[in-house]
């Protein structure tokens, strides 16, 4: 944890939100809403996917992204990797900290890397050996992001047990630390406490963070769930950009804007400037013109007397 | 509580909803939304407000609307009175509760009713007196809408001490039971379990229920903290209609839906059915055209293999 934050947000807009538009978001402005949210104060961004560049047009400015975020003074620039060869070009990008995702449904695996979760397995160990071989100053974070840990639009719900097997499999074969993802949206705040409890009894302090969706209006429910079992970090996506390719018009990831509000209102302390972040949204609303963005805060405001956690609290 | 529900869920929307629209519905329409709504398992709706009727033409139908719903078997017929003369008229018209709202905020008692909080605790006197001369089949519950408790748009913050003082008083006056209102939407998790713990230890059992707004996007959240601090009854208004007047394009009450999705995913019983719920917000989008309706659960859907508490549970 940084020093002056209590919970840390990772922004994932960049990777998450822009997967799942298909508008092609100029690498300028990519550019400037990592640069907008680090001075926001966001400490950790997703900024892009080292997925197959045939297939997504909309990461073919990957390495350039990394790049650029690198030179940002105190930013972890996180990148998702679907398999080695992303790691590979993440790697030799500079990215600190790779995210390695793994669902833990059979069906939802194979329809989005072609691969059964025990092949994903075998694929991150590859992973982790090859991270081995990497010099000790370039070495990136090794993260595991777990999809579709509480159901599965394919297969419906989706066995804790399975989950706690997994998760276990993939820290024992050399993974950092490990997320819980909600992929879509599925999650309940009763299950959110279960699950982690059961994962954290399995992996200890490498069960690191919650990425919730907003699919069923659950998302900010489910992080008040997550920090009474101590959860301290979470993704989220600004303006919850992306919505969900399944449901027309319900939106996707939690809205960046409305946690940092719900945080602060807590009395947890997130680093980031509220008003300044708003403020960015203006980027994506002129470089994705007409994508619906989300967010109660940037209509509402913060409420009259409103005072953020105090730095020196 | 009715016999097979663990929570009450009070649907508000003909009454909040409606009088933050500037759009009048049609009498038959309410009817038809009052009948489908309690067909769907909805035990009590607030059904209009007895205010007075040259400033609220929305509400001119109201001893018709009550007329309607009280020959709807088992339905809890509620409404909302302001002053004395509105529980006269409301109590003629044979609605089973009447729901008096005080402001704990001074402001914003007197920009809604013209009178001061200590009045409209005069005023509730006189309702309470006038409800004794009422022969006993005919006498309506007595309920209290404490708004303005988590914070007004015009004083910022609102003091808890104020709050319970009020409660207290309230109850002390002849009040059979008192709800907390976060009529603007600035309540947060940890506020919601402080001040409904604070209130309960004045008024006891006589706390009943919360109104939450998600003008913020914690009305979920807010109804989770309340939950773990033993609130078992709530108001939501079906599609969140009637949005925020201060906030355009910001929602207005935490929509019946998702609410009743939330519950019974945490294994409460609602008593409603999500889908025969959903399925009558055509009432309102074809009787108020161009109104935005909110709602997750809407759009998305039920998760695959989602069940319901269990009526036998």
């Amino acid at each position: 944890m940084s020093e002056g934050r209590d919970v840390e947000i990772s922004e994932v807009g960049l990777r998450d939100g822009l997967q799942n538009t298909d508008k092609v978001m100029p690498t300028e402005a990519k550019k400037g809403w990592i640069s907008a949210e680090a001075a926001a104060g966001v400490g950790e961004i997703e900024v892009c996917s080292f997925v197959p560049p045939k297939l997504f047009p909309q990461f073919l400015d990957a390495g350039e992204i990394v790049a650029h975020a690198t030179t940002i003074p105190g930013l972890a620039v996180a990148v998702l990797v679907p398999n080695l060869k992303g790691a590979e070009r993440a790697i030799a990008a500079g990215a600190h900290k790779l995210t390695f995702t793994i669902s833990v449904s059979r069906s939802h695996s194979l329809a989005n890397v072609r691969r059964e979760p025990g092949e994903q397995l075998e694929e991150f160990r590859r992973i982790v050996e090859y991270c081995r071989t990497v010099p000790a100053g370039r070495r990136p974070i090794l993260s595991v992001g777990l999809s579709t840990v509480f159901g599965c639009t394919i297969e419906g719900p989706v066995k804790e047990s399975d989950v706690c097997r997994l998760a276990a499999a993939l820290i024992e074969a050399g993974g950092d630390d490990l997320s819980l993802a909600d992929t879509v949206g599925y999650a309940n705040p009763a299950q959110v406490k279960r699950v982690f409890k059961a994962v954290r009894r399995e992996i200890g302090a490498k069960l690191s963070a919650a990425h919730f969706h907003n699919t069923r209006g659950l998302g900010l429910a489910n992080v008040v769930a997550a920090l009474e079992v101590d959860v301290r970090a979470f993704d989220s996506s600004l303006g919850g950009l992306g919505g969900c390719p399944f449901a027309p018009g319900a939106s996707g990831n939690v809205v960046t804007e409305d946690l940092v509000f719900l945080l602060e209102s807590l009395g947890l302390r997130t680093g980031i400037d509220l008003d300044q972040l708003i403020a960015v949204r203006r980027i994506l609303s002129e470089s994705l013109p007409g994508e619906q963005l989300y967010g109660h805060l940037a209509l509402a405001g913060a409420p009259k007397g409103f005072a953020p956690a105090r730095c020196d609290a």
